[in-house]
């Protein structure tokens, strides 16, 4: 729930990438693959529970019951570990907003389907806990984060730009405005549910909050 | 923006509590409370500014140009210091609630004057802000600090629940949905802009997501 500004290099967005994957029958390669993903997701389970400081490499090397040394080979530092937890982060979100233009709705309904496909990310996936969590913490980790909040402030104004010109929102509505109020809102929102119920709540709690955005946007 | 739950002792509430304070002439006395109330606050802009990690009692002592010991003699541990500068952030919104109680407003602005009074205090106050960042790395504090959000969402509970009965909400209003969406939303949208803005464009930024709840709410 947190891409980044017009730093190239470190910044995700939502453009949809490329993937380079190992072609054909590479069983090494494919292995290595496969490893390098059950890392990132240990890392990313441990970061989410216990946070940057309270995870070391040694904890995501018993996670994934291999040797320190094999993690390194993978991420050369708890650093560079963090770092990769939040860039798959931020690759869920362009894979989300594929699945989600499949629909083909209309451009509200599309923003709200981003966010209902973020909630249930921020409830049920480590890589999006794990990648909040560092981002919660960017002021303790020792490298550079993508910015959050852009990517996603920018997504849904060029969505709610769409809604209006297709005459689906309230006269009164400042697009720019509303896709900030929607994102600092979600963010909150996932974040108290994390505090207080671990997110369990979290799906009814973005449920009510984006009922009342529905009410105060759509014509 | 962050009170507790039902544990007494550590809760503060919305009740505004008698203060104490020594009366009549006794200079020494006087000193100490102002040497204190100085620490506090010079340790509330340490943390807001460097997190709890960052800060160290030393920092805290040559900020306000006293020995260690100094410090010490007030606030025995930085762990002490932390929770007073949270308790001393929850003891703000009393503080304001007589001051909104004040105008006599009707509930649903009285609601609404709580949480612009709120955002002015996250912006200006050393206070507020080095509690709301305590808060964010509880995870990382080690003791016990007050359970954030539930005061808060209990107060606007209320306030609504007045607001209807007085026939100020629209109809499929639940006010204990908004009461939680609206404390949510506050959060996000002070933290966002204290990562990308340092607060500097809160005020805007709650003015705009404000209109966008009052536009749900108002009958």
């Amino acid at each position: 729930m947190t891409p980044p500004p017009a730093t190239p290099g470190t910044s995700p967005t939502f453009a949809t990438k490329k993937v380079t994957t190992a072609r054909g029958p590479e069983p090494r390669q494919d292995r290595a693959v496969h490893t390098k993903a059950v890392v990132l997701k240990a890392a990313a389970r441990l970061f989410a529970t216990h946070g940057f400081r309270h995870t070391s490499v040694k904890d995501v090397a018993e996670a994934v019951e291999m040797t320190k040394g094999a993690v390194y080979f993978h991420y050369p530092s708890k650093e560079a570990l963090a770092v990769a937890v939040v860039e798959a982060h931020y690759a869920e979100w362009p894979k989300l907003l594929a699945k989600v233009q499949e629909l083909e709705l209309p451009p509200l309904e599309t923003a709200l389907a981003m966010l209902d496909g973020a909630a249930l990310a921020f409830r049920d996936s480590a890589i999006v806990q794990g990648g909040a969590r560092l981002q919660i913490e960017r002021p303790h980790i020792d490298t550079e984060l993508p910015t959050p909040y852009v990517e996603w402030t920018k997504l849904l104004h060029t969505l709610l730009v769409q809604a209006r010109e297709q005459g689906q929102l309230a006269d009164s509505t400042d697009p720019a405005a509303a896709a900030r109020a929607l994102v600092a809102s979600f963010f909150g929102v996932q974040h108290v549910s994390d505090v207080l119920a671990g997110r369990a709540d979290l799906e009814e709690r973005w449920t009510e909050t984006r009922a009342l955005f529905v009410a105060a946007l759509r014509r």
